[in-house]
C-alpha cells in the first residue's frame, strides 16, 4: 500500500475497487489492525454468511459507516464517533443479513424494530438509514447536531425516518424494545389467524456497557425473560470501555451468567468484527424459545489507529490527524461525506426492502380479503385512532357518574372508568408495578399476561422505571394504549421515562394512585408532597388530579383521547364526595381548569386540585356564611388548562379579586395562579406518619385555616 | 393444648413456661405449622446455634416478634405483619446471634450496621428494638403509625433509636447498606493500625422479592460486588409473594445465579424458618472473601393458620378473628402488648451490648493512648464537624477566586472548589457516575477507589440511582461527606434517592453538570429545562446554580457546612464570565439572593440564576443606555434565600418595583418571585439539538428579548 488514492473511472475515488485490486480474496483490507482468532475464523467460511457477499464487500460496508460517523463527528466538532466504528460490522450482520424493513416506507407495520439504546452512537443509525436508502441525504449527514436537522445529537423519533425510538438516557431504549416485542407477541395473538401471520416481526436493539449498568436493564431484563419474548434480540458492545475508562474497575458482571438467571437465551464470546460469526449468532438466536443476548467482543473506535480501544473515542471528535490516520489504517480513499458507487450498492436496501413489503401486503391482502374486519380494525389500531364508538360510551361513563353520585376514592373512580371504556377500547393494555389491588387497574375482563399466555393486563413486577420505559415500547410499536401503575411517590423512579414519552409525544398513560398525605399511615416516604407540581413541569406531559368520579371519568377520556402526548392521572387513596354540575360545567372539566361554583360578584376565588376541591367548597359555604362571596374553580389539569385561550382563563379565574389556592402539595407552583397577592394554602415539608384525617387537620386543611388565608387577602 | 391460658404466679400470661411444660424439650411449640425437613434438621443439631439458646426459646424470640407485630398492625389498623412474621426466625438469627450493638448507645462508633430495606415491615425493627433492649417502650409500640410516634409507617433515621437509614422505596435500603460497608472499608482502611482495628464492623440488611426487582439492586448489588465488600451481608426473604400475588408470574430470575454474576458469594437454599440454619449461614458469610446474599425461604405471615403464605398478609392488619387464630396456632397466649418476662429475658441484648461496646471502648483508648491525633480526628469525622481550618480554606479559596476572575465553566470552577478544600477535608469522597471527565468531581490528589484498594473517588459506573443511594449509605455511616456527580438531565434516574436524602436531613452532596440547553449538541435528552424548579421542589433539599468562580467556591462551602440536609451543585459546561463585587456582596452570596449590581432608583429588578446572570448584566446595561435603571439580583440557591428574614428578602428583590426572572428553564416556578405583573424569560418546551450559541438564542435568551420583556413589564 503506497497511499495513493486509486482512481475510478468515473473519478471517484473507490476504496472498493481499490480492495479488490490490492488484496486477495481471504485477506483483510484492514488488517493492520488486530484481529483475533474468532475473527480470523471467518475467513475460511465466507460462505455462511446470510446475503453471501464477501468479506472485502462487508469490511468495506462496515469501513463506510466508520467514515460517515468519524468525518460527521469531526465536521459537527461534536458527537461519539468511537460506538459506530466498534459496532461498524454488528450493524452489517443485523442490516444486510437479517433487519426485514423498507426504506421506502419507515412506517409499514409489520417491519422489523430496530433500536439503538446507546443512542449517543446515533451516526451508526444515520448512516446505516442513509446507506440503506432511507430519505436521510448526505447533506443531512453533514448537518449532524445542527439547529432542526434530520441528524440531532441523539436519534428522536419523528424527527428522522426509520428511528424508531428517541434515545439516550441509557438502557430505556433496552426497555423500550422489551414493549416492542411485547406489543408484537401481544398483537400476533390477537391478529394472527392460521396462515396469516400479519403481526410477525422481530425487534432487535444494539446496547453496550452502560446500558447493562443501569438499573433499568434489569427490570426490563427480567420481565423479558420471565415472558419468554423470543423474538426480542439484543446486540451487546462488549467493548470494555465506558467514559470512566477500561470498566474493569467497577463493571465486572459475568454478563452472560446474568442474563442467563433471567431465562434468556444467551450467546456469548461473539467476535463482534466478524460479520459472519454476528450473522450466526442472529441466525441462532431468531430460532430461540427465549430472548437472546448476543455478547459481542469489540474494540471501541475500531480503526482509529491511535485512539481504538480507548475512552477518548468515545465521545469527541477524533481531530482531523487522527481522522486521516484512520483513512489511511483503513485504506479509505473516499474524501468526507462520499461513498462509491459500489458501496452504496452493497448497501442498498431498498429493493429487498419493498420485496419484504410487497411479500407482506400480498398476505395481508389475503387477509384482508378473508377477514375484513379484522383487517380494519388492525389498521385503525395500528393507526392510533379510536374506535367510532369510544365517544359514546365515554359519554355514557361521564353520565354514569353522574347518575350515581358516589362518594368513593378517585382510584376507584378510575377503575369505574376503565371498566366503562374497556369493552370498546380493545386496545387497552393495563398494568400496575406490583400495586394492582391498590392502583385498581384491572377491570373485571381483564386477563393477566403470563408467559405464553396473552392478556391485556400486565403485571410488571415492583419495576416502576423499567413499566414506564416498557410502556414508551408499547406506545411507539403501535396497536395498544398502554397504561400503567404506582403510587404518585415512585412516580420518581419513573420520571424520565414519562420525561422520554413527553419528548416523544407519544400516548403513554400512567396512573398514580395514593396522591398525598391523604394514604395516611404509610407515611412521609410514601406521601407526594412535591411530585404533582413537580410532573406539571415536564413539558408536554398532561397532568390530571380529578375531585371525584365525574372529573375521574372526564381525565380518563382526555387521556386516551390525547394521540400526541402522555398524560397521568393522579388518584386518591380516600374517598372523596361527588360534586354536583350542570351539563355546561360537566362540558368544561375537559378545559383542565373551571367555575365549579360560582357566586355574584365574588370578592376572591379558591382553587383547588383534587382532594382538596371538597375543602374548598366547605370553605366557601362558610364564607358565604359570613357574607363573604367565594368562587370555587376546580382545576384537575393546570396543563389543559394553560393551553386555554386568555379570555377563558380570566374568566374562570377572575379579574382583579385575590385567589387562594389550595393543594396538599408544595406551594411554590400556585403562584403562577394566585401571584403575590394571593395566597396558598400547602405543604412545603414532608409528611407525617399518621391516619389521613389527623394529617389533613395537622398541615391545616381545615376550613378554619382556609377562611383565615381568605380574609388576610381580602385585606391584604 | 386444651386452649386455656396459662397464668403465672405473677398472674402474667407466660408462653414461655407453658411451652417449657407442655412440649418436650425437641418438639416444636408450634408444630402445627407445616415445617420442611430443612426446618426439622436443626432439632438435632440445637447446639450449634450460636447463642446455644434452645429451640423452644428461639421459637418464643420469634413468636414474640409475631405477636407485636400483628397486634400492632391490627390496634393501627394499619401496617405490614406478614414480613415480620415471615422473617421473624431470621430476626433471630441475625439480632440474637450476630449483630454487635448496643441498646443503650444506639450511636455507638462501631456497632454494626443494621437496615430493614424492606421497611414496610417496619414492626419487625420495632419489635426488635424493643425486646433488645432500646429506649423503644410498649407504649410506642402501640402508637404505631400514630402522629408524632417513635414508630412510624416506615422505618425513619432520626426518629427511633436504633434504624440506621429510612426506608419504604424499594430497593433503596440495600443500596443504602452498600454505603455503609463501603464508608466502613474505607474508614478502617485509614484510621486503623496493627492491632486496632478500631472501624471493623458488619453491615446487615434485610430484604424482599420487591427489593430484588428494582433496578437499583443491580447498580448497588454489582458495585458491591466488584469492590468485594465482605463484611455486607443480605438477608433475602424468599417468599414468593408479592403484593399481586405469587411472583413466579412476573419474578422468574435465578436469583443465587444473578448474585453469583455480580462476584457475591450467594449462600442459597436456607430455611428461613430454622434460626439455626440462618444463623450457620450468617456465620459462613462473616468469613467470606466477598459480599454475601443470604436466601432464606420463608412463608410469608407465618404463624397466620388461614392467611400465611398468600398475598392478603402482606400489607393489611389480620382481623381480630385472625388474630385470635394466630394465638390459638401459636400457643400464644399473652395479651396484646405483653411479653412474658422470661421472653424479655431471652431477648434482652443490654448486657451484651455493653460489653460489646466496652471492648471496644478499651481498644479505642488505647488506640488513643498510641494515636491520640488519629483518635481525635476519628472522632471529629464520626460527629460530622468540620476541621477547625475549613473556613480558612474557604475564605481562600473564594478570594482565589476574586483574585483570578476566571471566564470558566462552573463544573471548572467546581472542580477548582474541590481542589482548594480537599486538603483540609480527608472526609471528601468524591465519585462520579462515569463522567467523571465530564462533571470534573476529581482531583489532582484524588485517588480512585478499587477492589481492595482505598481511595476517595468513587467511579460509580453507569448508576445514578444506586450511586445517590450508596451515597446515603455513606453519609448515614458517618465518617465521610459523600459527593457524586452526573449530568443535571439524569438527576431524573436518582431522584427519589435525593429526596430520601432530603427526608433524613443527612449530608449528601450532589454535583450536577451540563445544566441546561448550554451543554448543546447533545440535544433535548441531555437539556435540563424542567430540572432546576423540579430539585427545588423537594423539601429540604438546598439546591445551588451559581453563575460564576465565586459563586460557584460559596455553593460549595454551603454545601460541605450544611449538616442537616442535603444539597445539589449545579453546574455549567460553557464557560461562564467572573462577575466583579465587592467584599460585601461576596458575603451575601451565601444568602442564595443578592443584589450582584445595584442602581439608583431602579424601576426594575431582575433575577437570575447561573449562566443566565451574564445575559442580565447585559441586558441592564443596555437598559442603563436607554435610560432605564434595572437591578441585577443573583439568585444561585432559592432555597437558601427562601430562608432569609422577610426584610432582607424585600430589600433585594425590591418594593413595588416590577421583577422579570431570566433561567433557562421552566418559566412555572418563577411567579413566585415575579408575581402576575411580572415577567419570566424561560423556556417551557424541550430543547433542540444545536450548539449552544444557536440555541441561546433561538429560545430568547437574547439582550434584546430582555429588554423588550423588562420594557412590556413596566408598561402594564
Amino acid at each position: 500500500m503506497n497511499g495513493n488514492p486509486v482512481v475510478s473511472e468515473a473519478g471517484i475515488l473507490n476504496p472498493l475497487q481499490h480492495a479488490l485490486v490490492e488484496y486477495p480474496v481471504n485477506a483483510s483490507p484492514n488488517d493492520a489492525v488486530p484481529i483475533d482468532a474468532g475473527c480470523l475464523q471467518q475467513l475460511s467460511h465466507p460462505q455462511t454468511y446470510t446475503s453471501m457477499k464477501s468479506l472485502q464487500t462487508t469490511t468495506l460496508m462496515a469501513n463506510a459507516i466508520r467514515a460517515l460517523a468519524m468525518d460527521a463527528v469531526q465536521k459537527a466538532n461534536s458527537g461519539h464517533p468511537g460506538m459506530p466504528m466498534g459496532m461498524a460490522e454488528i450493524a452489517v450482520a443485523l442490516w444486510d443479513g437479517h433487519y426485514r424493513h423498507n426504506p421506502a416506507n419507515p412506517g409499514w407495520m409489520n417491519r422489523d424494530r430496530f433500536l439503538l439504546s446507546n443512542g449517543h452512537g446515533s451516526m451508526l443509525h444515520y448512516a446505516l438509514l442513509h446507506l440503506a436508502g432511507y430519505d436521510l441525504s448526505m447533506d443531512d449527514l453533514r448537518n449532524f447536531r445542527q439547529m432542526h436537522s434530520k441528524t440531532p445529537g441523539h436519534p428522536e423519533v419523528g424527527i428522522t425516518p426509520g428511528v424508531e425510538t428517541t434515545t439516550g438516557p441509557l438502557g430505556q431504549g433496552i426497555a423500550n424494545s422489551v414493549g416492542m416485542a411485547l406489543a408484537e407477541w401481544l398483537l400476533g395473538q390477537e391478529f394472527n389467524r392460521p396462515g396469516f401471520d400479519v403481526v410477525d416481526h422481530h425487534t432487535y436493539a444494539f446496547l453496550g456497557d452502560g446500558c447493562l449498568m443501569e438499573g433499568i436493564s434489569h427490570e426490563a431484563a427480567a420481565l423479558a425473560g420471565t415472558l419468554r419474548l423470543n423474538k426480542l434480540i439484543w446486540l451487546y458492545d462488549d467493548n470494555g470501555i465506558s467514559i470512566d475508562g477500561k470498566v474493569e474497575g467497577w463493571f465486572t458482571d459475568d454478563t452472560p451468567k446474568r442474563f442467563a438467571a433471567y431465562g434468556w437465551n444467551v450467546i456469548p464470546d461473539v467476535d463482534g468484527h466478524s460479520v459472519e460469526a454476528v450473522d450466526a449468532a442472529i441466525a441462532r438466536a431468531k430460532s430461540a424459545d427465549r430472548p437472546t443476548l448476543i455478547c459481542c467482543k469489540t474494540i471501541i473506535g475500531k480503526g482509529s489507529p491511535n485512539l481504538q480501544g480507548g475512552d477518548k473515542v468515545h465521545g469527541a471528535a477524533l481531530g482531523e490527524k487522527e481522522v486521516a490516520a484512520v483513512r489511511e489504517h483503513l485504506i479509505w480513499d473516499a474524501i468526507p461525506f462520499d461513498i462509491p458507487a459500489p458501496i452504496y450498492e452493497a448497501w442498498d436496501q431498498k429493493a429487498r426492502g419493498a420485496a419484504a413489503q410487497a411479500e407482506w401486503d400480498e398476505l395481508f391482502a389475503g387477509y384482508r380479503a378473508q377477514f375484513p374486519e379484522l383487517a380494519a380494525e388492525f389498521e385503525r389500531r395500528m393507526r392510533g385512532d379510536l374506535p367510532g364508538k369510544f365517544d359514546e360510551a365515554l359519554a355514557a361513563a361521564i353520565a354514569a357518574t353522574i347518575d350515581k353520585k358516589e362518594n368513593i376514592a378517585t382510584r376507584k373512580a378510575s377503575q369505574n372508568a376503565i371498566q366503562a371504556l374497556a369493552p370498546t377500547l380493545p386496545e387497552f393494555l393495563g398494568g400496575s408495578a406490583d400495586l394492582t389491588g391498590s392502583n385498581l387497574t384491572n377491570w373485571k375482563e381483564s386477563v393477566a399476561v403470563r408467559s405464553g399466555v396473552p392478556g391485556n393486563h400486565i403485571n410488571y413486577g415492583v419495576r416502576e422505571f423499567g413499566m414506564a420505559a416498557i410502556m414508551n415500547g408499547i406506545a411507539l410499536h403501535g396497536g395498544y394504549i398502554p397504561f400503567g401503575a404506582t403510587f404518585l411517590t415512585f412516580s420518581d423512579y419513573s420520571r424520565n421515562a414519562l420525561r422520554m414519552a413527553a419528548l416523544m409525544k407519544i400516548r403513554s398513560l400512567s396512573v398514580f394512585t395514593h396522591d398525598s398525605i391523604g394514604l395516611g399511615e404509610d407515611g412521609p416516604t410514601h406521601q407526594s408532597i412535591e411530585h404533582v407540581s413537580s410532573l406539571r413541569l415536564i413539558p408536554n406531559l398532561d397532568n390530571w388530579r380529578p375531585c371525584d368520579t365525574t372529573e375521574s371519568t372526564v381525565a380518563w377520556g382526555a387521556a386516551v383521547k390525547r394521540k400526541d402526548g402522555p398524560s397521568t392521572l393522579i388518584f386518591s387513596r380516600q374517598n372523596l364526595p361527588f360534586q354536583e354540575r350542570d351539563a355546561a360545567t360537566v362540558a368544561c372539566i375537559a378545559k383542565g381548569g373551571y367555575v365549579l361554583r360560582d357566586v355574584n360578584e365574588p370578592r376572591a376565588v379558591l382553587i383547588a386540585t383534587g382532594s382538596e376541591v371538597e375543602l374548598a367548597i366547605k370553605a366557601a359555604d362558610t364564607l358565604a356564611g359570613q357574607g363573604v362571596a367565594v368562587r370555587v374553580v376546580s382545576m384537575p389539569s393546570t396543563d389543559v388548562f394553560d393551553r386555554q385561550d386568555a379570555a377563558y382563563k380570566a374568566d374562570v379565574l377572575g379579574r382583579g379579586i385575590p385567589r387562594v389556592a389550595i393543594e396538599a402539595g408544595v406551594t411554590d407552583f400556585w403562584y403562577k395562579y394566585v401571584g403575590l397577592e394571593g395566597a396558598v394554602v400547602g405543604i412545603d415539608s414532608f409528611g407525617e406518619s399518621a391516619p389521613a384525617g389527623v394529617l389533613f387537620k395537622h398541615f391545616g386543611f381545615t376550613v378554619e385555616n382556609v377562611v383565615s388565608k381568605v380574609k388576610s387577602v381580602l385585606q391584604g
